[in-house]
């Protein structure tokens, strides 16, 4: 009996705000054997967020101590806050065989594209969400209601910024529906478990 | 507002006899925007077959006169027929942005991606169709019951040496339902067409 066995997938997914990129990745999270990496961050926790589900929610000092031992694999500072992924986790899973999803902004892929670790490089899988246009974005941000109008004037430049990035990403989704969306997510999610690089044949 | 345009995409499968490869590429035909490539062959035609659906049935004088003019993408003497994709029609396809799918054994695939034409190298994905095992080919083989007991075993023989290049392949698929198959054969078509390498931005 022809059988293969691999090692996990890292998949990073990163989009400008307002692309429902959060909803989507918590669609994604009911996918069997994806493990959803919780990322690190000093910034305060929100109503409704809850510690060690949303984010583990940190002081400034223990994070920047985490960064400095090199236990996070990127880490980055949006608006003043530090936001970073924990490694030692994001490793035991891939060797164990189960895929990862990371929901980091542009900066934090740039980061792990960049990682030297060999296990890290093989394991990647980036996925850039694309809004449909800026003047949507800022449809979505408003009809969101939870930023001011300079706040959300900042989001757009920096979504600006951010779209520049895509062609850096293996993957681009062109965000449209979130049914729509999710329906791609999981094709490349799917797509890249049969890659032969990944697959090792045994028998038995 | 955003938008993709891109080229299209050759999506070569290959599997040893008795996989099910051609229902499974009949069934994949189906798919919208999959233009399904028609090879030539010098083999009789056979009871239910049509000519310029099933295959280009050519006398085999016509069939070396095309491949020294350089026609054939690929072609293979496999039990005394020769077997080819005609390449003109392929390449028309692949700018006008048509995915085309191939259905061509494991010499075939070879051939297409030592391809030194780079339009073919950047619109190649190649697929292979792993059998669970081949107790288990040996079995299909003769419930089809259109072949004797040597020309099974001679299969079976070419069977295990084609299996043997399943790493050649950008995608492996372990074949198990048709059902199951197909879901994954459509994942690798929908993914490969998000990936950035592919796709040109476009705005208005």
């Amino acid at each position: 009996m022809n059988n293969f066995t691999r090692s996990g997938i890292l998949f990073v997914v990163s989009a400008p705000s307002g692309t429902g990129k959060t909803t989507l990745c918590s669609n994604v999270r009911q996918t069997p054997d994806l493990v959803y990496s919780v990322s690190c961050t000093t910034r305060p926790i929100r109503k409704g967020e809850k510690d060690g589900t949303d984010y583990y929610f940190l002081p400034r000092g223990e994070f920047e101590k985490r960064i400095k031992a090199g236990d996070m694999l990127e880490h980055a500072d949006v608006y003043g806050h530090y936001y970073g992924t924990p490694k030692g986790p994001i490793l035991e899973h891939l060797a164990a065989g189960r895929d990862v999803l990371l929901d980091i902004d542009v900066q934090g892929a740039r980061q792990i594209r960049d990682s030297q670790d060999p296990s890290i490089r093989a394991a990647l899988a980036d996925i850039f969400i694309m809004p449909p246009d800026l003047g949507e974005l800022r449809r979505r941000l408003e009809g969101r209601g939870t930023e001011t109008a300079a706040q959300i004037d900042k989001r757009i430049d920096a979504a600006n910024a951010e779209m520049a990035d895509w062609k850096s990403y293996r993957y681009t989704i062109l965000s449209s529906s979130m049914e729509e969306d999710l329906i791609k997510f999981r094709a490349i999610i799917r797509a890249e478990r049969y890659l032969s690089r990944r697959l090792n044949l045994s028998h038995g």
